[in-house]
């Protein structure tokens, strides 16, 4: 059995680690680290995983004994903060999988810049893959080190890469009008995301200055052309899923468009492309680890309008950290991944 | 125009106030004060306010401008600190509306058990009267300080007193089943009342215990019967709202009920009394402050089963406060008060 | 009195006419056109009326009543019939207000086109003015016969018009991102309306496709500008309100786009623009018949980022059939209309 | 592998079946009958379905292709054709697992008086097994037809029942007030049933008449004690759950409602007792088959009150459904059924 633990597990992320974990075969849950909650049980917090975890408590932070006792921790605490306890585990040889965005970016000035903070471990994002399995899949396989992707970003990502890639759009202009249930910012204390005030509410927030603008722009970009996009999120009246409407300039026909994504995603188990102009909706994905991809081209403006969902929580952040974890280990890449949406 | 003050105006029952005031003919908001909000513009917090009272601000707390500036001050402020601030402005001859708890009880044993804190005004409690306009309206005229009733105890109240009155039911063995909207708990930064926490999720709370119990016995009791009950409040995934359903044992006919209810409540505006065993939906009264009541004879189990609703914020709060203004100040008793639900 | 009546009463754009009307000071609803509830009570259907309607109940259809007892009629029919009853009123000197699509157009081939039918009454589009009273109120004001403009055709027009008449923006590669409350389906008994497909989910419709696209166009093409635009509805899992992401090319400085708007809308009290960067929420318009409109400039990209906010049912349809009634009759034009949000 | 067949597998219960047995180890989906889609691919309508039925269609009913190729039928047909089709197929030696309430009777004549028609195959109900699990297991090991209990029912009668037999409460005066998600009224196109009709709503319905009713008493009583009972559903504004407060007579102490329920279901894998005062909330069920159940003790009222959670469409039907399938095919009970919660 591989020996896990969580760093930062009473948040939502931690919740899905931890429901993903409870039924996964191959795995046990060693430590689950929650400063705020230290000797809580689990199931006080979450009494659905008490068939699960029955009297386990959270534990405070001991990276002695992580070291000790854990093949791999997940870590998902506030950014800075991740790199530092995920760097420590690292350098005494523990697989690290960051569910922050500490390890994500290749480019430490755009990190920097983007969070306004000197990241603490520049030192290893050189040797950090950034875990959009899709895409990385042979440099997870052999990496110690991951830079799990903002939810924003997998929803954006996995529609727009085959499509740079192969010059079926343009890489100047794309718009990405993205909507997020409220999960997504987390298990959190304020007002503003009371049930009050966000129920029968929809609204979009960071216009112009969302911080995953430049980590979709990194991962898109390459020597030969550089992606610069405008990226909207808003905040849907949902707890959980993504949607992203996606535009971009497109002289293509929809045969090389289908082709593009045949090229990179056929045989792909978590990503579902849809060839015949049907749009996803965010309940045929939400409570599976499942990306979905539709498409469809207005000749008449030569644009392509392309929707892709997900569930924030699974493909977004714990879904692919169990995914890359399994890749990291050799297991089946879908072990303890649901594929089939709760739709209802 | 009759000046009024606001104490405690950020909270939704503040807002559902100010909303209520910005369409009364006869009353101008002098101060709106909330101690945590000095000098923040009221549509910084509430936009939609913008069209009604343009820059205005909240204040700071200042007695002695309320005494000198208001004819009435509403006091929404935490038990004990209402009956504070709402003395003193009583002692100086300033109509008082209180909608905390304090000045609801005759007796005061009974509200200090039940709230666990010494009652700083206990002298004032024989003046005050308690604000159950249907029931006392005529004690309201002339009353300058009013406690106004708790929204589960309107919604428990309203349909249980013509039948205790009557001796259509039996005081003993009601059983009130009570669901609330979140608006309810108030304007609060808790992850219990968080989106994802209440939406798509129903529960039961205070199971046995809960304060509105003694309230609604207190004021369904005279000393010919001791009214004691079961009192059960449960969170409902909406905004606004209450729906009890209320169980009584009756061996009365369907029209001695009927005729119960048009005796008390023939002629009033505000109560819907529906006989045709109809049972009043939550939507037909949220946004409005009316209360609708509808009931169903079990003839097989000798009981009758009510369902009334109320806006939870309307009737059972800021509504039903400004009802008891208008009769105070000898105004047309539905100045200002919606009676038409917003349904959809 | 002004005398009215709907025809195609009982659906939710009805039902709001039938509210708004029920507080309306100078008018009285002579006859309510239900085909399908003839002889039903209002208020079994809206309960909620009950206060306002009494025991008045829904009437069949009867063109020689209307012209006989009726200064306006609000005609809200499926298209192709609306014109025909509408226009049968006209003739005889009725004025007429028709919520369909049939008088919108100007250009009669791009109507038929956009609707696949044959228009009935061709001959009266030229006499036809389109309702959007901050644009047209002048010619409203002479008229008899009104197309009252679509909602998602409202909330994206209000924002773009001074923006493109003023060259603030381009008039090529429009994107407007549109998200509307399931009310914008009308009170269907369609399973992919239910509650336990909406709620919880997300989706795009109609894309590339939507019939509003031709009407958006019409309005903001002159001859001198010819405007194409990309438009992408979506369905939100709330009640109400339609919220509008609209991208555009834009080397403006920020007060240009100030000064544009406010030559446009200073003064106008259903208009709220906000030009410090602020975004409006959904919540901030419904419940009233205002237009809410924020913007951002991405001055990286050259694009500004427009978010407008109305309620569908209001000022994309029954408030501003009112708000163009009381134009039409010289009333004071906000008589009825409510410029607060609902918000909680 | 088990080969199973659904009949009437469109609707929401046919939807779960099909989710769970896509995850059931050790059975084979042969026919997915549905009249209405025949020749429709399965994931045309829950695309979600599409990674484990590929292109599998629903089929038309044909009895003979039923006998000929299963070894279990699940009938989730409306009452009375139900027991036809499924009379038919346990003539012909199939297994079946009826999810109508026609097998669920001992007594016929109750469920003619209370389903209004006269049942056509009442010569099969002695033989009919009630599917509550946990309490007929023994019976359902040895037994081909299964009369898979109601959702409202199975709610109350698992936590009623070790307290009635156990002579803990009183078996007069019981209430239950039962609150239900919405797909407990399954996948109708219904205005009723409308999302703009249920969001933001609360209702009573069929007070005093419910049909679950009669089911529950049956079940309850016996030659020593005959169960009377008040029973009223609720409609919630959420998709899954159902949440039932129970009132009844009890003078026992705490510990002896523990060991009754200690009795009945320690060790059984779908049930949670919670046996300090903790109450439990509808999402610590939903999306699992578990049955979560509290209590508290109303030593001033002597009346227990009892919290119980299912999920409807789990533990209330499919779910249960599946688990005896379990049972009768000497598998692990809990194979293919979810434990642990959604949660979020």
């Amino acid at each position: 059995m591989i020996k896990v633990a969580i760093v930062g597990a009473n948040g939502y992320t931690g919740l899905e680690l931890m429901k993903l974990l409870g039924s996964h075969k191959h795995t046990e849950l060693v430590h689950a680290v929650s400063r705020s909650n230290v000797g809580v049980k689990i199931s006080n917090i979450y009494p659905s995983l008490s068939n699960v975890y029955g009297d386990k408590s959270f534990c405070d932070l001991n990276v002695a004994a992580l070291k000790r006792d854990c093949d791999v921790v997940f870590t998902a605490l506030p950014h800075s903060a991740s790199a530092e306890i995920g760097g420590q585990l690292f350098d005494a040889g523990v697989k690290v999988i960051d569910l922050s965005a500490d390890f994500r970016y290749t480019d430490i000035e755009t990190y920097e810049n983007t969070y306004k903070v000197k990241h603490p471990r520049s030192d290893l994002n050189k040797q950090a893959v950034y875990g959009l399995t899709e895409i990385n899949r042979d440099k997870i396989k052999n990496s110690c080190l991951i830079g799990n992707p903002g939810c924003f970003t997998t929803c954006s990502i996995l529609p727009l890469y085959p499509l740079i890639k192969e010059n079926v759009i343009s890489p100047k202009g794309i718009i990405i009008d993205a909507k997020s249930g409220t999960s997504g910012a987390g298990r959190k204390s304020e007002v503003d995301y009371g049930f009050c005030e966000v129920s029968d509410n929809f609204k979009a927030y960071a216009v112009a200055t969302h911080r995953h603008t430049s980590e979709i722009e990194e991962k898109l970009s390459d020597k030969n052309r550089k992606v610069q996009l405008c990226f909207t999120p808003h905040l849907l009246p949902v707890k959980r899923g993504i949607l992203a409407t996606i535009y971009a300039d497109c002289t293509a026909a929809s045969e090389q468009v289908t082709a593009a994504y045949n090229k990179y995603y056929a045989g792909e188990k978590f990503i579902n492309f849809m060839p015949n102009g049907l749009m996803p909706e965010l309940k045929w994905a939400v409570g599976s680890n499942m990306c979905y991809i539709g498409f469809k081209l207005d000749t008449r403006l030569n644009k392509i309008i392309i929707v892709s969902v997900i569930d924030n929580l699974l493909k977004g952040a714990s879904g692919q950290a169990i995914q890359n974890m399994n890749v990291m280990f050799n297991l089946n890449e879908n072990e303890g991944l649901p594929t089939t949406a709760c739709y209802l």
